[in-house]
């Protein structure tokens, strides 16, 4: 019986092919590098998808079989089509999972998810970054110990404009003096998201093992309890409804 | 100096145009009836506006003047324009308030602000509801007492698609047997929204004292609190930044 | 290897021995009967304790080698000892998984994890009560279906004096004309923390499938995901500090 | 009419007898500090009680009129009364508001309140604290800003053992590389706590103006919204109860 994963690791891949330093640390793209380190862990299934290929790559065959889908974009959030988005979100009401990096926060399927802006400070000058981690019993932090230092990223800072997060599990501190809030859960629907700060292109951020355990535990922890299509059904009432003395004719009380 | 709120009752004002009953009931619309019991509160300027004027009634200058915004629509939610909610949406991240009444459950405002299907199961038989005050110390609850009873009402029962409230404070029984959340509170960027259950066309839920009370305590609550427009600035550091021993036009640690 | 989950249910199992009733509906305490049935999944050790062993049954050991522990109470709240409670409040912190059942909520150990009354409405006729899933897709409710009904139970009525639920996933109908958050989950330092509200002495609650289901993936849902040590440690700070213009000479550390 | 926010500022009060640099820096306690700058809004009637007073100044009396109540220990909390903090529990529970401060998240009264350990990491090297403010929305962060600087400050540190705040709205950064959840809000019965991270004895935190705006502000935010005395009434059906079928003598369906 195969009780793996499916996961769908989604990338934008357009830095890749237009930028030599990127090119050159992620020669096939950062999702080459993110599905290949977790299909190490041996409970996963591991499929890509990027936005120039026909429907993104996210055709309805791909999204019916994705239990986990991880989202990279960055300065081609507007090329994604409206349609694809509102299949992926209507999936992830369903129950499936959605693990959103870095710069993917103003991608329209993570603000679609939550409503809001989902905007924030930021600034590249390869500063230190130490993620905190503040909720050491959460399946997600799970091996990382008390923080992940990453000696060049760049920053994000508050404020975040997001929905408070069901819980927070990791806040960042950074070099030149901001914090954010840099892992978020939520649920949505059936579905669970997991936002990740960490992941710019131009730093080897996918290759740091500390990096790679979190999003495999962010993996597991977003894979699907339940699949349940939507509805709004007109139901039966399930105890006995007292007589009325109501005019259901005339105005007062009305009944269509 | 002018205090007062800035309220916009927004209505789809189709039902009672259609149906002869509910024109009896409201012959100037809902909206009418909601704006003129708020507008005896004294702190409060009223103003309406429904689906079929030009913009929906919501344009520029309307949204920027409006502190809470009330919706009620039904079965005309398809035909409110997307670019009309997306400049609602705007204006509520900002900072303006939003409260939906009963079948605005499904409306693209809601749902858009929310990010799930808002779906729920109903029925509508004239039935009792009693509406328990969960949190008699929000200010939305404040003159309400233990329960608000409506002797017939629609159902509305869960599960009720939604994220978790970041307070809940009314819940449903019905006659039938179902419960509902049916008073909820969210935060959405620097906005505030209340979803209120009650308000079927075809019974006098809008000349209910009780109901009048709640919507008045949500407008005080709603109101904004600052109005921020959204930006996501490049920031200089506030402390220095160490050197950096990395190369940063090779593989490994680059910079754009 | 032993990975099963260590469960104690804890019973104060005072009304099986004074009310014949109770006595004939669970000769050896309730806590037998939800131990048999625990028993049964397989993945569990099933210990018991009660009030009037040597220290209630919770000895140092007892509660170091518990992962899950279950509570019922009701008469004789006052008679636990506040060190026993203290020591398992610790325990909790640390990671162990709670379970309150029914008249536990007004149990020492509950009101000092969430620091509120835990007071509520009561009445005791046998009414019908029917206790709604709204979330389905939450670990505790797996296999339960739509609603779970008991055709005659003890009332607790709203409003319910407990902290916000991390989640909410039942709410119950009462017969008459009640409703309640019958479902409740918190973590609290590093343990889980699950209320559920059926169980009531004169009726044979434990014997219902669905009651015991609950219970079962409660279990499973509370187990430890670590254990951590409470500690408040002085730390070395991981970057330089600056130099400071202050008096370190004079006593404390001062800035005038 | 008074309707004056009656505030009683609560200090250990023996630093600033002991230590000579803190006797300077406070002649008249932190409380005589505190008190005065919330003296000044005019809105506010101020009183003060200490640790070593009769009933630490905390008299049935005193504690009747308290709307919020401000908490700064340290060195004692051990020698806080149990009787007193479980009088002060009750009095939150039914409506009053408390801010607790800095070291005071280890007093009887926060941990009671919270259930938690309330522990963190701490280093006193005089370091640069920024305090970043997330919710510019929020009624205590009015007039604020994006953030709050202090040159020198005792350093806290995450992981703080607290339940998840409702409502999170300060999250500093520390010289040393540390970040912790400075400001956060809960409520729990009918009342609201504000937790406040910085009050250092030995720097002259309570003489700066945007900390005094932030406790002015947690006041007015906290001040009681209900006063309600808690009960548990058994409460007579609201609906007909329907005959039942069960024979309340026997096993099976039982009744007291």
């Amino acid at each position: 019986m195969n009780t793996k994963i499916n996961v769908t690791v989604w990338n934008e891949f357009r830095h890749e092919k237009s930028n030599e330093a990127v090119k050159k640390l992620y020669p096939n793209g950062m999702h080459a590098v993110i599905a290949a380190a977790l299909g190490k862990t041996g409970d996963m299934n591991l499929h890509t998808a990027t936005l120039d290929e026909p429907e993104h790559g996210l055709t309805d065959d791909v999204i019916n079989k994705t239990d986990v889908l991880i989202w990279w974009g960055h300065i081609a959030h507007g090329e994604v089509k409206d349609e694809i988005v509102k299949k992926v979100q209507k999936r992830i009401l369903e129950g499936m999972g959605l693990i959103v990096l870095h710069s993917g926060h103003f991608s329209k399927i993570f603000r679609t998810m939550l409503g809001t802006n989902c905007s924030l400070k930021w600034r590249e000058v390869a500063e230190k970054e130490r993620l905190w981690n503040i909720e050491p019993g959460h399946p997600i932090t799970q091996g990382i110990g008390k923080y992940i230092e990453l000696p060049n990223a760049e920053m994000y800072g508050e404020r975040f404009d997001i929905p408070t997060p069901d819980k927070l599990i990791f806040v960042s501190w950074f070099e030149g003096g901001e914090v954010f809030r840099s892992g978020c859960c939520w649920e949505r629907g059936h579905g669970r998201i997991f936002y990740f700060r960490p992941g710019h292109e131009t730093y080897p951020i996918f290759y740091n093992e500390a990096i790679i355990k979190v999003i495999t535990n962010a993996v597991r922890w977003a894979k699907p309890r339940v699949m349940i299509q939507d509805d709004c059904p007109n139901v039966e009432p399930l105890e006995k409804i007292s007589e009325k003395d109501v005019d259901f004719g005339s105005a007062g009380i009305l009944q269509n």
